[in-house]
């Protein structure tokens, strides 16, 4: 059956149930709900615009009485087709239930809609002196339902930890139109089983999120960046290890690989030190404490290999290291217009391992292939550039995500650390499980979604 | 049909999977299986003794076969009846599973099996300048895979976190005798669903774990404390909540109040001022940061209502600071020889507000009831004292436990913050959860367990 269109009945009932302009129907519309960052596109048969959880719930039984698919939208910038409506059926954007219902600094703890944008917390909490640890690249302007969807991270997780560890309770619609409510707004709890880490990460597969209690953290009053730079990767893994293991926990620390630096150095004009490997370390905290937290992460960083380590004596000469990161990104673009970032993860030892491997597939593909991204996690960005437009290198690009995905697995690592498996690594899934855990998944999913509406096509593999 | 014997065909097959030795059939030996510190106890049909994974696969299956409960069991520890095998069937005991398999500095991890004692795993991980945070009062004889069962906390989750937060990967045989294997070895995943932390405070109902994948904090080399009395509960807790606004994160913060303080003084001989509540803090880190971090607490632990504020200036006087804490339980003994034991949990704020109900309840039933705890989680440790052998005091024991239950679920808290909810609390989750909830955690259990064979009569209500 398809799914391109409402049938008349469940268009009247949404129509009544969301009011004239709570439901789109006309297709310039519902067009600009159908892509997200993965650049995949398709046609939804309607988008929903909820403005309060009753209406998700009564909007949830209307599309399962006609076996009508449900896709959660918060603003498409995941990267991973999550959100696209492959098998047609209706988008749900919680553009409109974006308050922030609650912030109690004594209990330290943000009452949310799952629509409110990740930077809008960020200024409220800010207010009473707190921040929401989770800070992927697009905060601006992605939602809070979107990072507990993917499980969001970014370079803060390394010591404030990502979505899972930061979300207290949730309210949730599931795929039967129940509305459960888990998790307790207190930082500890064994109260039965925990249903809340258990959706976060789920990718709207098993609910929708319609209220999140967030665990809020005290926002340092001051950072302070070092740039370290070493002979090769195996050195820079060895300090990373180093930083983690001594008890003042770097609050980011951010890796680039030597290709990364050269291309900074070479394209886009950085202006560094020639390094195999390149570590930002960020410690915060406060007058009295940061000099001592700089300190420290210094000592630990140094170690063989070292080239050159550079401290930052302000915030602004900390933009300034930057530099070379801000070179890359415009430096990979003149080399290739299309990229393939996949965002594994893997033990910190098996780093250098993992890029290692990754310049065998580059040689054996002939393809440019770049890692940078979460040192302290083992989560790496690893970039395979290629031309879209050139057939075969298109190819050669999947063949060699294929061969890293393989690496990743064969070095304890797993697909994602922090955007999620959606459409793009769904097929690649069952490597990474196995079909005991696999099976369990499915069975798991059907308790939460009888009829399989909720977000089709996404997370689990095809069962064949 | 009974479960107080193995079926002789069974009784076989344990015995040829497990060898001479392991398996327990001798009434007088599987006597010592049968309680846990609630003090209940029940006869198990016998006891298995199992070695190596796969035998725990092999004896779940055959279980299966014969509809026979399974018991999973560390040393008996917990305080809530989680591991009494009310059902009879089989208890399986892994204290032969105890081994460190691995650990791994650089990758900050510990692989263990689930026997291993916590305290055994704090020492081999100390060799390395790691610990792992979950540190309850029995410790030193409590194991990993009790802790993960009950998601165990301590003192130092206020700024390490629980167990759930200190979990990587965990390898557990569900009750279909399936081995699954969840979470990656490292700090960030997004591979679908979170089956780790699911099992984590499922208390051996969903599947028993045979291997863990622990995550090591590096060791602060300095700890040093601060005793802070107020003249109310009141002010302890806006303390509290001002201690937990700033960035230094206290690695303990403690609870006692007005009648703990009291009994300490007075019963207890401790030598600490009058007071109306009582805060210990403590704060950890090295040469150069603690001093920095002990100001930074004892700034916020000053404002209205602060009786005295004092400073251990070393570790030794640490301890002596905590000789109203150790005052306390000799105390309690001498005013009554029973007591129930909660550990309720409610938002930091509320903290006044529970301290007040109880009194009240404490009035209403004519019963001594004391409140101290973890005051940074909310986590509070509420004590009804009585007399076991007076059968009216023990009904109003009871009677006051309920309405401390209720008093925490109408404050937005909930029946346990580490304990769990086994036998003893089960009766009261159906108040703590919706209906909606409930039933999906009903759903999610017979996807683990599809013949109710683990741990029965335990977490869940029964289902009338």
């Amino acid at each position: 059956m398809s799914h391109d269109l409402l049938p008349p009945a469940l268009a009247r009932a949404l129509a009544d149930l969301l009011g004239d302009d709570g439901l789109l129907t006309d297709p310039a519309e519902r067009l600009t709900y159908g892509y997200d960052n993965s650049r995949r596109q398709a046609m939804p048969a309607a988008v929903a615009l909820p403005t309060e959880a009753v209406q998700v719930v009564e909007l949830v039984r209307a599309c399962r009485r006609h076996g009508m698919p449900i896709v959660a939208r918060g603003r498409g910038t995941n990267t991973t087709g999550a959100s696209v409506p492959v098998a047609g059926g209706l988008v749900v954007s919680f553009e409109r239930m974006d308050r922030i219902l609650r912030i109690a600094p004594d209990d330290r703890l943000a009452v949310v809609e799952p629509g409110v944008l990740n930077g809008d917390l960020q200024r409220a909490a800010g207010e009473h002196g707190f921040f929401w640890p989770p800070d992927p690249t697009s905060a601006p302007f992605c939602t809070v339902g979107g990072n507990i969807a993917c499980n969001a991270g970014g370079p803060h997780a390394v010591k404030y930890g990502a979505t899972r560890d930061n979300v207290l309770a949730l309210a949730a619609v599931t795929g039967a139109g129940e509305l459960v409510r888990c998790g307790t707004p207190t930082t500890k709890a064994s109260t039965g089983y925990d249903f809340t880490r258990f959706l976060i990460g789920s990718e709207g597969t098993l609910a929708l999120v319609v209220e999140a209690t967030l665990k809020l953290t005290p926002l340092p009053p001051l950072r302070r960046a070092l740039r370290a730079l070493y002979a090769d990767v195996g050195s820079a893994a060895a300090a990373v290890a180093r930083l983690m293991a001594q008890p003042v926990a770097p609050s980011m620390l951010e890796f680039m690989d030597g290709d990364c630096v050269r291309l900074a150095r070479e394209v886009g004009g950085a202006d560094i030190p020639a390094a195999g490997a390149l570590l930002m370390i960020q410690a915060d905290g406060d007058a009295a404490t940061l000099e001592h937290a700089v300190a420290a992460l210094s000592r630990a960083a140094q170690g063989p290999g070292l080239v050159a380590l550079d401290a930052a004596p302000d915030q602004a000469a900390g933009e300034r290291l930057w530099a070379a990161r801000k070179a890359l990104s415009p430096a990979l673009r003149t080399l290739a217009p299309g990229k393939i970032n996949e965002d594994v993860v893997v033990p910190v030892s098996r780093i250098p391992a993992l890029v290692d491997a990754v310049q065998a597939i580059a040689r054996e593909q002939d393809l440019p292939i770049v890692c940078f991204g979460h040192a302290g996690n083992g989560n790496l960005h690893v970039n395979i550039l290629h031309d879209p437009a050139d057939v075969a290198q298109s190819q050669r690009a999947q063949a060699a995500l294929g061969r890293v995905f393989d690496a990743v697995l064969a070095l304890d690592g797993t697909l994602s650390g922090e955007h999620g498996i959606g459409l793009l690594k769904r097929d690649f899934l069952a490597r990474a499980v196995t079909p005991q855990t696999l099976a369990l998944m499915r069975a798991v999913k059907a308790q939460f979604d009888p009829d399989g509406i909720l977000n089709p096509g996404k997370l689990l593999p095809e069962d064949v």
